[in-house]
């Protein structure tokens, strides 16, 4: 960290920001230019919260050298992050396919759902069961049942199954019956939430929020790293703009920026990103070919009855194609997804 | 709910869409265009969920008449709300002065600190005792102690006190030592929180969030006043855009926009929409003079020494400068603040 | 054109919205329903303004039934627009890979730079000459001078080129020398060169503006189309937002939006849409892959002394790395690098 | 301007840096700490281009101490800039009221609302002949017709009138008519025009582009005064941001942050940064509530039947009840609108 001085800062106020530093333990370099006298703080500063600095008389900006996370970051952790989700390898050379409805809306239809995603290639399912709406007026999720069905889908198919927690209540519960718990955009910065999920042992599946910085984005994971769970899957779902042609704009750039910047795994949701079931198919070979590590679908058996997102939601032959399709590209760039020849 | 067909719509698409709108209980109107079919539908709308109907086949659109929140609507209760709090009525001629460090220190901290706020104007105290940060290294607030200090100091000053409610497990212990419950930015759309503070007998602090648009802050306001609580009050605290030379945009066409939409009191809080204590005095001045209903200020004794948000904090002595300011343009759009002649 | 009156519009209102109707020479078809009267415009509307009904007494709000623009829409071409640029089709099968450094620095620059990019498959050559700079201090590039150098390598590779206009004055020189003109970001909405632009017979290559939405850049592609020149190539190049880990967020999304909207060929600038030549790979990929018909990329042989934008710029040897895999996941989705085995 | 080196910069990478460096004149200075090596660069570096340094291998990022801009800054010209402008002064204790029509119409139109708005309080008039308008189909401006208008108002009214200019070629016709050149939101960046624009010996009313960032509208202005012209009026007019319920989002933080960057004057227009004359009132007292030297203000005798911008248009009434408020608030802060007792 670096603390740039004012041109006029007096000496009275560099002997300061000095004290403060070495009372935080670190390691003091002083240089004094012609421009600017810059004060180096040397040692662990990765949770210094640099504003503390920015407020004293004299100060100019602070700079890190060092980024704000540690436990996320490539810089700590060069390799990538892999981990076992009931025999298949995140992180690794096959892609992580997550497919399945907004809603668990009946046993039937997860089941049924289930099983068509699955010959379609994915190996995972989705399905919410409690879901966050802006409306309180909006269907919220069907509960508890829905996360039996959820489990029975999974002993019928063998897919692991993902479903969104809204709380920290929640958690007793759905560790029984959910593989990989899901916190959604809206819930990127509950850090209650994320301090108590760094305390299970189940994959989190962590969703940037509409407005969420890739540093903000890192920083949340670095909550549930830093609680002792290091499986944390990141996920781009699209960020808010400007533009109204889509329901959020995918940020492809993000996928690259994530995997220079951290060892965790980094899917997109194409489902989300765009809103629209046409613009899925295009962005989900992107997310690919820009090096995603997955996707993360909407799959309806039929979208125009769906009780949520079904605009943005495939039917299980559509998504059969996309994901022919999706396997090819991800040879150019050395992954595979098993079931694509 | 008017749902435009799109021009090659099929009888039967449309018959299907007339039919989906009678099993909701609604009333249908059908117009045959030249252009266009639109079908209608008549009867309590706002609870619709319209995604439903946009993926219907043969569906070009679909068109709310009336707004998609109700409680919180102008339209629906034409008069400002307004409530007693500790003797004070929000939402009526008195400004809301809300005014008080970023987080709890200590116990003479904050007692010092509501004395001078008090002195100044203010007529409620802010201390926050859970702090959402960005980084998990970061101070994360005091907690309860903190909330026993709030307490005292009120008990000295008379000032009723604010605090941010992270979690609904903090109803229980929060209610009985603090008046007005934060939602904050990060939180406001936490829909487990915000139907729990439905629930609760207390005023709720609503900040919008950071990439929250108007209509959903007001569709998180339905939450609360959904679940039988009618004390809501709205704040506008800066919203995220491409700027960098401020923490965030004070969106202040919010303020007016508010007004007109909901009869709830809008206060704005110019330290965190601003992000440096240079600019809360002009943007405080800014937010009466656009018709707010009062303002939620950082004043810390010794911003340079904050455990965190000093550099947006103001000095006693400042705020009580901005607060005179502010007292006099309150009387121009025939508004006050008690203490300002 | 509909026309949606409030509830409690008057007959008079009503009357005088069908009477201005009338007088733009449209026809009338009216709709009285319970909870609204919804007045239709038939005939010619895309060039209406529809801000002029916006306004009337009693009128709610107004929506389009097609779109503001007609010669860029697919629904007035169905078939993708198509035509040659020195022997090579635009919009065709074949990818439009355009190719060579931010600015023309000197003769041999230029040369050796096209030499290169040809061997590794570009099929056309990009140099600026007149550079838009937001500081006046910046370099401004080497004007007339450098279309001469343009033109030489053309000659010698055989290379159309493109090179960014930014004054109607600067046409009629241009013209001679460069074979694409290209409207930058920041001029997407000087309206006077678009229609000066609309007159001449060779391709524009039209970059969205940094805030323009897909609407407002097809709006702008129409103003060339309406004077007469149908040669207009799209092009995303990024758009800002608050996240800055990228110069631009690339929104990929656009892609398959405007093939859907519009029949105009369609390139991705992943140079600028990124800012790094470390992302640029990986987002030239997704573009290909969301079905963009090309690429412009900035290519220099020694980025670390570029008179500009070096950051983002590509060693040649990298870029034929590039465009091979790019190539190989354009025949996944019908489409070729003729270079590109 | 600081350099930092990456951690592992070896020394000959350190070596060139430095050569760099000198051969642009400055001077060096060099600091090698234990984390990091900096490398000052002293001398007039306003109008260095900071990327070629950052493209250099070894160096991290590359920090100005001062700011890119010079003679716009208040570093370099600490008193408020005041100007003459037909016996007004610019930038003094007076705000400067400009109001009008969005476009000029007829000759009646303009003479009645030059009246009625100096009437009001006025100090200048607006009206747009020339207009940049989003759709090649929708009213263009009635050209230099307009401009006699505008002289003949000015005869009448002895206001100064201000019109925007679209192109350089249209500056030797304008000059002859109107009294302030405006720079509109979409040319901010149109380069050439602002260097023109330089040259001349008449005020330039600046408007700040929709994505622009406060640094960027400084850089503009920064052409004009190197150009020569040091009359520049910079004007918030709302940016883009996720927001729909206003046309933009006034930045009100811009008002104080630009009066501390820069001694120019600072106007805001409340009629484009909200897009709807009912916010026009509450946005326009919150502007001189923020220490803005004036407004422009949309005013029209019959907004519902203006060729553009009805809906953001006053009637002369309204407009007039609104000036005599804002005087009010004027006088809180030390300033005065003269007609405003």
């Amino acid at each position: 960290m670096m603390i740039i001085m004012k041109s006029n800062a007096t000496p009275k106020q560099i002997d300061h920001v000095i004290e403060r530093i070495k009372a935080l333990g670190l390691n003091v370099h002083l240089s004094q230019g012609v421009e600017a006298t810059i004060i180096g703080a040397i040692g662990e500063t990765h949770n210094i919260n640099i504003d503390q600095f920015e407020v004293l008389d004299g100060v100019d900006f602070v700079k890190r050298i060092t980024q704000p996370f540690k436990l996320a970051s490539r810089q700590f952790y060069p390799e990538d992050s892999k981990y076992a989700l009931d025999g298949f390898t995140v992180g690794g050379k096959d892609l992580l396919i997550i497919a399945g409805p907004c809603s668990v809306e009946s046993r039937s239809q997860i089941i049924e759902t289930a099983i068509a995603v699955k010959k379609a290639g994915a190996n995972a399912l989705r399905g919410g069961v409690f879901k966050p709406r802006t409306s309180p007026y909006a269907f919220q999720g069907i509960g508890e049942e829905g996360m039996e069905y959820l489990a029975e889908a999974r002993e019928i198919t063998g897919l692991p199954v993902v479903a969104e927690i809204m709380s920290q209540i929640q958690i007793e519960e759905m560790v029984k019956f959910v593989d990989v718990l899901q916190v959604g955009a809206r819930s990127m910065q509950n850090f209650n939430l994320l301090r108590a999920l760094g305390e299970i042992k189940k994959p989190i599946l962590l969703k940037r929020g509409l407005s969420a910085t890739i540093e903000e984005l890192l920083m949340s994971a670095e909550y549930i790293l830093a609680g002792g769970n290091n499986q944390v899957i990141l996920c781009e779902r699209g960020i808010r703009t400007f533009e109204t042609s889509t329901r959020n704009t995918t940020d492809i750039n993000a996928i690259p920026v994530l995997k220079n910047l951290t060892h965790l795994p980094v899917i997109l949701d194409p489902s989300h990103s765009t809103g629209y079931s046409e613009y899925v198919g295009p962005v989900a070979r992107a997310a690919i070919a820009a090096g995603a590590d997955g996707l993360m679908v909407e799959v309806h058996l039929h979208p125009e009855s769906a009780l949520s997102d079904g605009k943005q939601s495939l039917k299980p032959e559509k998504f059969s194609e996309i994901i022919q399709q999706v396997g090819q590209i991800a040879k150019i760039i050395g992954r595979q997804i098993p079931c694509v020849q």
